[in-house]
């Protein structure tokens, strides 16, 4: 037999790129193992992975909520409550106990939808948050944001000339997920000159030209806060693009997992999608992703969230529903971390207290961070970086001297994926090259977390990196 | 605008069919909520959801195994490991201080395999179970079996000629996922007359006018022990089903989810698909899905699992690993419930007495359930049921009336549809027609599980009510 070959699997599959996961997150893994040899002859003792947005990753520091962990020790055994019920807060023990009688085990599937009860408090937060209904019939509990968007995807897209909407610089999964069911992805430009932001007009000409290209829009894409761009869409930018779905009849896909990572909310606070379309009145298909993994929840190992689908109809609902049903259903673990997200502990609750500092504590950390490595890196040569006012990302680019760019054709790479190697291979720090988040032809960036503590030693790394780099190609 | 309306959606997923959690599921729940009120007017005062193998439901009995869980609560909370030791046995506090160790926070991404210390000991597993080594490199662990399955197919379905072998009856996650990647289902039937044993010359015949009609088989599905039919392969049916992967040319895709759940083990003992390929030194490729929803862990919430490759290089499991990074990772609190669900207590350590006893107690249980359900559901007129040796369910027949035949096509149903949704409307008992999983033309089947306490009350209702249908229909 000839056994199985990459030539004969799908190649929609073939076509899909995530590099956030990709070459050189596989070789800092590698690093890391080999770390663990006295031996091991790397010139950094440990590797830090800034390449993907991993709170409580080992070696970063925002701590999880406590409140979510005791709550979720008591679902995974309901008897603690009893035989270590002085460790507890009375709150704690009151909402395990309200969740089991709704959920009962949290190894059982529960409705496909999620548990109608954790649904119920995601319409309320949604309210309180927006001053509109929500309708728990419309909220879907997800394992994750991702999961959601990529059922999504695969459900609008309807022929190879179906086409999505997609910032550029983007987060890799929109374009993977459209590889992977042969969707034509319409790229439009955010604008680094004003700060990343958005520009319906451009949006427009894109799909101006992909209609006349005789693709066919279906859907439009915005993160906000952006990913990797950290920019947050004010409330004109917002009431243009719904005008534009309700011009072009386009599906609004508003990924908007970063929504309380806010580093200068007076000035640069997050609007929903989903109180704007009820503003307008507009009768714009909306669907709002929504995540535990960010935030200052940041349980990313827990794949949880939820979307809620505004303005689609009972029939699509219950396609929905029986897509969601063919995977049974949200782990129920990651249900449970929802409910504590959307309904944290009230002042005056035994646990409040705690849970102010930690997320007060968590909120302040990335915002520090996050200035001052912004500052650090608009003053190298050759680099320069928009402070972002949100999300847990910068994304600075570079301007790389051109013997980098001629080794870097030599050596059949990018220039910002040869530069990402170099750092990787010098100091253990893992970023992902602009590459792959898209770019203008010609630019350079890369996505970097402000996750790490150690702020000062983890930006002289990459300082003194930048400068050895520069220097290496006959740039300073 | 025009919104969004189901013509403007993938047709494929239009398609797809999921009976599992489809009409009866969905009214079984509208009874529940409806029970909650004084004055429901139901025939019936508890909700029995028999359609799925979901084993730590409410009103089901099988407890989960407190070993997993106690791991798991310290994993959530880490500070309990002091805080409440005395509540801990030590072998618990140990090994959640090992995982922790390797895994870190069950809040942060891992590797998009899984764990790989968890791989490893996923590997010693099979290597002890089968006697030959494993490979934790060729391991992914899964957000369950279904995930697994879909990705694979997805994966394989390369035009819209590609199909893949499925057993009649089968587990619908097969069609359905085919169906939303636009793939051929090629039906092989089993045979109940000989318990539903696989024959492999019926599986060469399908292959035959499958090629014949313009078909390019890629896959054979094998369900073992069989989900609905319970049925557990003998070696030398698989020994012919390898030849014929080998002589066709096909991927083995193996789900092995029930390899555990045997009721008479020494006459029909669970071989694995992996010992098989080895044994008979054969090129077929392999995936093996395992799960941790069923055997005696059950935790379908948790939604976890693995897969195997065998025989598949290095470039195919590359671009699994790349699809699987798309995704993240399987939840953190899954891949836990693996690790615990492959290297259980060992004999000497504290936990192990209560280990074997609740496992023997859940053995015991299914075992004795089955049988007395099996003899009873037999003596009964226009019904008949193959004792399954394994699995969770039985998949009765129903020789039904003409008049039933009739009242049936009147009413736009299936005989057997129309006689599950009777059964719920007067019993509030909830089965699965046997056109959810497929049967010869003019057959009618159902499948219940076989995980409901108070065994007697129950099997009274359904003889009651199947008594009744009979005489109102004129078959008595």
């Amino acid at each position: 037999m000839r056994g199985l070959t990459v030539d004969a699997l799908n190649p929609s599959i073939l076509k899909v790129q995530y590099a956030v996961r990709g070459e050189l997150a596989i070789k800092a893994e590698a690093y890391r193992e080999r770390l663990k040899q006295p031996d091991h002859g790397l010139p950094f003792d440990k590797v830090i992975s800034s390449n993907i947005g991993n709170p409580q990753q080992k070696g970063l520091d925002q701590p999880p909520i406590t409140f979510n962990r005791q709550v979720a020790a008591l679902m995974e055994w309901p008897a603690l409550a009893e035989l270590a019920k002085d460790v507890f807060p009375k709150d704690v023990i009151a909402r395990a106990k309200e969740l089991h009688a709704e959920t009962g085990s949290v190894g059982a599937y529960s409705h496909s939808q999620g548990v109608p009860f954790i649904r119920k408090d995601v319409a309320k937060f949604i309210e309180e948050r927006d001053g509109y209904p929500a309708d728990p019939n419309h909220i879907f509990l997800t394992a994750g944001a991702s999961a959601g968007v990529s059922l999504l995807i695969s459900m609008l897209i309807n022929s190879p000339k179906a086409g999505i909407l997609i910032p550029i610089p983007q987060y890799p999964l929109y374009t993977a997920t459209l590889a992977s069911y042969s969707g034509v992805p319409i790229p439009y430009h955010l604008d680094e000159f004003s700060e990343w932001a958005t520009a319906p007009p451009d949006i427009d000409k894109a799909l101006q030209s992909a209609v006349a290209e005789g693709t066919v829009p279906k859907a439009l894409v915005v993160i906000n806060p952006g990913n990797p761009t950290g920019a947050v869409l004010d409330e004109l930018t917002m009431e243009h693009i719904v005008r534009l779905c309700e011009q072009y009849n386009l599906v609004l896909l508003a990924d908007e997992v970063y929504q309380i990572n806010l580093h200068r909310p007076t000035t640069h606070p997050f609007i929903s999608f989903k109180k704007i379309v009820r503003q307008l009145k507009s009768p714009v298909p909306l669907v709002s992703f929504h995540s535990i993994s960010k935030g200052v929840t940041g349980e990313c190992g827990r794949a949880a969230g939820d979307f809620e689908c505004t303005n689609i109809g009972e029939d699509v609902l219950a396609l929905i529903y029986k897509m969601m049903s063919v995977g049974l259903c949200p782990p129920l673990s990651g249900q449970i971390g929802v409910d504590c997200m959307v309904r944290p502990p009230k002042p005056g609750e035994e646990s409040h207290p705690l849970w102010e500092k930690e997320t007060e504590g968590t909120h302040e950390a990335l915002r520090a961070r996050t200035k001052l490595m912004a500052e650090r890196l608009n003053k190298l040569p050759g680099a320069s970086c928009v402070d972002s006012p949100g999300a847990l990302y910068l994304y600075p680019r570079l301007h790389l001297p051109k013997k980098a760019l001629e080794a870097a054709h030599a050596a059949g790479k990018e220039v910002d994926a040869f530069y990402a190697m170099q750092l990787l291979d010098e100091t253990g720090i893992c970023v992902v090259p602009g590459s792959g988040f898209g770019q203008k032809e010609g630019e350079s960036h890369y996505r970097l977390t402000c996750l790490c503590p150690g702020v000062d030693e983890y930006v002289s790394a990459l300082e003194n990196f930048h400068l050895r780099f520069m220097k290496r190609y006959g740039g300073l």
